[in-house]
């Protein structure tokens, strides 16, 4: 269903500061490029949430009835901490640490990262193409600019000439509104910077070492691409020299995603992405994570519960949870109490889900629920306002509760509007994973509690107390437990 | 721990025609290539009995202490059906099919590749290069051949010269025992062999028709690389010019890996592997799978029971064993009573190991462990021979349930070798997926039926029968059995 032609959705778009209706250039279908992980180390949980935050936004595109074209790269080459280092390549020196090839380091870590984005249920991107898979691409980009004046080749290395491209009537710092004479005027003369003509100056392509074992050949020598072309020359290979959403987090909006801007504009001579959007950071009690402080966790120890932060293990639908009730554009911040407080609610909401299939339908509504949706559909139009989104999921968990305590009423289509609704929001939007239509033994599990609350039911019925106490408290010691209400027992796990 | 030092395994070396003694070029050190599979659609059952055999090789090759480098890779672009015929690419074939991008079919059946194969429970390769991230690679390898006269360009396209190959005194065909003459005698006139100077010459280089999506410029014009030379260009890349291991499918025996070899010989002026591996067919019911009989069955769809030919579903562990129970190089047929009755055997060898942890130990042992245990080793040092390898751990549970019914007496250290040994090959070897220690929920399960059978054991001791027999029809019905033991009561799902 085109639904999207009844909703006029708003993203903020960092290179106006504005939220802009979204008007795709191709009537229902968008093109969406994300800037994927660099696999040299496991992903962290500030690139998790970033990747989330996309997640979401490609799987409302989805909801509205797009045909999405979603691209996002692994960065498996060419990643420098320093243009001018050539040994800081993160793959060489992590290699050099492990003693493994650098492609088995990039196996390990697109492995992890693999496994880490599906424990949280993410969807596939539609194509994850990755940097090695595109030096012909890099190198034909970097001729072109070669030729056109925009670069120079230095020593085996080819250089971007910002000074170049300003004076050509183009302005470099647009995205992140930066003046490039100040940029660097306080840039330290590192290793290399000899070889570039200014300070300001980006690598598109660098001579290798002899020691360098990441190296091809190219019209320069044997060398390896500079990390920023490989966005420009994959994201335009697959979506098109103009796209129209290109994502990342806050941290790539300068240099990187600046220097493709000016990459693209010197290679087809327009602008490539319609609308820049950045994801904010991640903190931990209140400080940035980071390795070096201690003050980090990686994802799967959060929801394995093995670290020194959180009391307690906690599922990837509740850390997804728990993420979501911030908006991507806010910083979120994370703690054992924001993850207690998030796994109440949670659990808040699926028993109303649950709660779902057991209301009585009467002949008339005393709840709107066609107000309640639209506010649903109003939050997520608003630049993906997930927070508020939620607030209206609980509003409608507050319905259910309502309706079951026989102080609402709802006809059978309420009934269902709600249902579908909800269901769409929490598991196809939110990415939620429903838990119930999966896994096998979760399955059984379930038969054998119902089959446990039907014994215990005949108990309380024969006056046998003792078992029926028995049955309870034993369930509670394996973690599940039973709760009793007005219309027999339920039970959570 | 090196036990590959107190242990000669052979294996069988399709270029020798006989088994022999494994010796790895760098002592230790193993390098390995299988290759992989062309993602243009689901992957095939017998594709995952060619991939679980490398597994297995590759998991026993790591119990015996070598480090090993596993390359498989994806093929991803080239593959072609048939050289004289362009539009016949897999990749632009399916993507006007389902009218997306080739590189979304990649992706596509990538990831349905990688959740099929860890549904299996396999070890990830340690590098999974892709064709097209190695194009560069490919052309290069592709002017040396033209620079020495082993290849020639025809139309934008590139051809290996098979018969002045074998003038250079080599010979095509060496692999497969045929004989270059005869090879190509019946050949059809296909469209495109007259860019050829002979019918046997192979395409290395393909030039693009403008229709064509997947694409690359070259020396040579725009094209896309012919399927044989990326697995050269790969497998030499990671591995060096001359490597231990090369495996796959028997059906790739001709031409692909004829034409890898002359493509190395004819590169680097020698043979690049020193033992070619080859795995049998998997059939089904006595006949060959194949979609257009109908005789067809996806990986996911035996997992499921969602088929005509098996009665139920079957778990992944379960298919896996079954498979096992064939030697890797025998035809493996599979059907609904193969796989019962690996199942019941599955599910006996499961409950052996399971009271592995009841028996009790004495002062003498009537049993040899340690002849049992060299017996498992023998088994997979003669051409990693599972089928006897399974054998003997039947022979195992055979001593453990002899034991436990006080027939025969074990040490204490024979009990720990027999345990050590069975974990050893079952998880680690043949690769079963433990599931005791995976999954909370299969936890929870089993923590609540053992509080029932607890519960029933009281009910017994209060001779009430009734909720004693309530408890094990109950669970029965949700798939729980509960059997009856002199020392108690246990359980199986």
């Amino acid at each position: 269903m085109q639904i999207y032609k009844n909703n006029s959705l708003h993203l903020y778009n960092t290179t106006s500061g504005k939220k802009e209706l979204f008007s795709p250039i191709s009537d229902g279908n968008v093109g969406m490029y994300v800037c994927g992980p660099t696999v040299y180390s496991n992903v962290h949980l500030g690139n998790v949430r970033t990747f989330m935050s996309f997640d979401v936004i490609y799987r409302y595109l989805l909801h509205l009835g797009y045909n999405v074209r979603y691209v996002r790269n692994i960065t498996d080459a060419g990643h420098l901490t320093d243009d001018g280092d050539v040994e800081n390549d993160r793959f060489v020196k992590q290699s050099k640490l492990e003693k493994l090839e650098p492609m088995e380091i990039v196996q390990k870590y697109t492995v992890d990262f693999h496994k880490v984005l599906q424990e949280f249920n993410f969807l596939e991107p539609t194509i994850e193409p990755t940097a090695t898979g595109h030096i012909i691409e890099q190198i034909e980009l970097t001729q072109k600019m070669i030729a056109d004046g925009f670069a120079y080749e230095s020593n085996g290395s080819v250089y971007f000439n910002v000074l170049e491209y300003n004076k050509k009537g183009m302005n470099y710092g647009e995205l992140s509104n930066r003046n490039v004479e100040e940029l660097f005027a306080n840039t330290r003369d590192l290793d290399g910077q000899s070889e570039k003509k200014n300070p300001q100056d980006f690598a598109l392509w660098k001579n290798a070492s002899p020691a360098h074992i990441m190296r091809w050949n190219s019209p320069w020598g044997a060398g390896f691409p500079g990390w920023h072309l490989e966005c420009t020359a994959m994201s335009t290979k697959y979506l098109g020299e103009n796209f129209d959403i290109h994502g990342g987090g806050m941290d790539l909006k300068f240099p990187h995603h600046e220097c493709e801007i000016a990459q693209a504009k010197a290679s087809f001579g327009h602008s490539p992405v319609n609308y820049w959007m950045h994801t904010n950071m991640l903190t931990m009690n209140g400080l940035r994570m980071s390795k070096s402080t201690g003050n980090y966790v990686l994802p799967m120890e959060l929801i394995g519960g093995n670290n020194p932060f959180f009391e307690k293990s906690f599922s990837a639908n509740v850390i997804r949870f728990c993420f979501l009730q911030a908006h991507y554009r806010s910083v979120l911040d994370i703690s054992n109490d924001a993850m207690v407080a998030a796994e109440k609610g949670f659990n808040r909401l699926m028993e109303g889900i649950a709660l779902l299939d057991k209301l009585v339908a009467s002949s008339t509504s005393t709840l709107s629920i066609q107000n309640w949706k639209e506010q649903c559909y109003k939050a997520m139009n608003d630049d993906f306002n997930t927070p508020i989104l939620i607030a209206n999921l609980f509003e409608g968990v507050k319905y259910i509760n309502l309706v079951n305590d026989k102080k609402e009423t709802l006809t059978v289509d309420d009934i269902a509007i709600l249902k579908e609704t909800l269901n769409a929001f929490v598991f196809d939007v939110l990415g939620i994973k429903n838990v119930k239509s999966s896994s096998n033994n979760t399955d059984k599990l379930t038969g054998v509690v119902e089959m446990l609350i039907t014994m215990r039911d005949e108990a309380r019925a024969n006056k046998n107390w003792a078992l029926s106490d028995e049955i309870r408290d034993k369930l509670a010691a394996t973690g599940v437990i039973l709760k009793d209400g007005k219309d027999g027992t339920s039970f959570s796990i």
